[in-house]
């Protein structure tokens, strides 16, 4: 990225001159190999400003064929709040996890698009994605929210047979304002943003190549280390699960079967998450309340709500590649040493 | 930007650990900065992806309030393709420009927005906006597309009254992939991209910090010298055209006293665009052919047609900051040897 941002002999990947011309083939390249790395065609990918943009240019796309949309109850609310009426709700065990039969049983005539998350954004819990699709069965489009599996989870999108599926560089270590939309090949849908031919007319406005080009180096660097790096994160939530289930007023919450490594969702009696967040940055531990996407809301989680869980006193911890056992022995240290704290605080 | 992209001590500014604070701090900065640029208050600047999803957005936004939409024959296709029925359509003169009454007479009580382009992508014409505004006069959100007049022209966004007004940053010699809305202080439209409480809870998606960060640079580099450079551009305008007005078989499209500094179109009578781009290209020379947004169809131009001049044989010619009255001596000099090239081939 920083390469091509200080280049001088670069221009409009839309233009026949030769400055256009070179950022072509970068975007190209860069196309290249985000397909590789999800396992689809390079003209299956729709470079987008992000996941959000992306599902809802799939949720846009989706209505135009069939008003009707069906969705599990805890996907995330960039898809929800695109789920307006028609649409069915699909209830989740305490698990975190989707009956595929039941959404299958849901498609309707008018459905035009029927949304499966594959890693929830608060739980790690990893939905049934391929059961969802054998019950969908060609019935109607499905569309993936992959931003929390990408790069974590080997995906093959072409092999699986996906619709649509949204993904977020920032989420496998790429560059923030940059994602993909993956689009099923021969499928053609009403693009969201309209008014210039780019990506052969799927989705318009002048090409982030220095953004597509971090994207791709993301992948790149993820090609041959995503399974031992899921490895050693799966190794680090065992971890703090195995300290979860021994401490008092802790709980995992969502399925330990069916998740992704990298994420603990943990359930935290009788204190406020906020305080927790708080002291736990001042010992130099970043991590998220499960209660909302953005912090300037502290509200109940929907989706631990759909899980029939408390959603106010979660904590999100997620681990990155650079994480190590230490890392994960500290926490623990933190979290005992804050949550002691808050406690004595409250007696 | 590149400062920005080797920094390894920034998070999520949606955040409230420390590496979400420094990226919340640099993300504001970077806001004031284009605020002050465009004469807008700060929290009137939503940052997106570009001009055409603030576009869509803006349409999508409008239409939640009513329906109807109002616009010129001339808009950008991000405007007319988002302005489907019910809508009212204005045309121009032959130069190109509105009747601001005639649009605020097409103003309807179901009218959502009016959509009024600031400078022609295509011509470099500018309509009169701020007589528009005055004719309308709060009867519907009036919304400006200025991603062409953007660092051209002054703007101040404020004081003209304007309620949504749409910006690339690559057009003022920011990055790609990064752009703002800007939104009336007090104005509440629907958001387009949802899912997220970034920007106010007006544009969902994990901020693009260091596009925000090119975006604001662009503007505070041309904080001093846009009147200066606009003035040069103005100068090298001025130089094509009084070519163009004694060259056989060449004419100016547009109005010559409502028009951008860097923007000059010209019709090329007997011969088809893409030869003559690509003969230019191979003498070191860039431009486009006011035909299409992007490269990948020629197709007529739905701007010219309005204007009822030929829409097929018209080269944009657009000026930069680098640009030197030399540069027009060889655009001219390269255009007389294609030209007379291309047209010897049809004798």
């Amino acid at each position: 990225m920083v390469e091509w941002l200080e280049r001088v002999d670069t221009g409009d990947p839309g233009r026949i001159h030769a400055e256009g011309m070179t950022a072509r083939v970068a975007l190209e390249q860069a196309r290249d190999e985000v397909a590789a790395f999800f396992g689809a065609r390079s003209r299956e990918v729709v470079f987008t400003s992000g996941a959000t943009e992306s599902i809802a240019a799939a949720a846009w796309g989706g209505r135009q064929r069939g008003p009707h949309s069906v969705l599990p109850a805890t996907e995330h609310s960039a898809v929800t709040r695109w789920s307006i009426d028609p649409s069915t709700v699909i209830g989740v065990t305490e698990d975190g996890l989707v009956d595929p039969a039941e959404v299958g049983a849901a498609v309707r005539p008018d459905t035009g698009v029927v949304h499966c998350q594959m890693v929830n954004h608060e739980t790690g819990v990893q939905q049934p994605v391929g059961e969802v699709l054998a019950a969908v069965d060609g019935r109607a489009l499905v569309h993936v929210d992959a931003a929390q599996a990408a790069g974590r989870l080997p995906i093959s999108f072409t092999a699986a047979g996906i619709d649509l599926m949204s993904i977020s560089a920032h989420k496998l270590g790429g560059p923030t304002g940059v994602g993909a939309l993956l689009v099923r090949r021969g499928l053609r849908i009403d693009p969201l943003l309209v008014g210039g031919d780019q990506e052969r007319a799927r989705r318009a406005g002048m090409e982030n190549v220095a953004g597509a080009l971090g994207f791709a180096a993301a992948c790149g660097a993820l090609a041959d280390s995503a399974e031992s790096e899921a490895a050693l994160q799966r190794a680090l939530s065992d971890q703090l699960i195995a300290w979860a289930d021994d401490a008092e007023g802790v709980e995992v919450i969502g399925s330990r079967e069916q998740r992704a490594p990298h994420i603990v969702c943990l359930g935290i009696t009788g204190v406020e998450p906020q305080p927790v967040l708080l002291g736990l940055d001042a010992l130099g531990i970043s991590v998220h309340s499960g209660s909302s996407c953005s912090s300037e809301a502290f509200e109940p989680s929907p989706v631990l709500a759909a899980m029939d869980v408390d959603a106010h006193h979660s904590l999100r911890v997620s681990f990155g590649w650079s994480n190590t056992a230490e890392d994960v022995e500290r926490l623990i240290a933190a979290l005992q040493r804050v949550l002691g704290e808050l406690r004595s605080l409250r007696t």
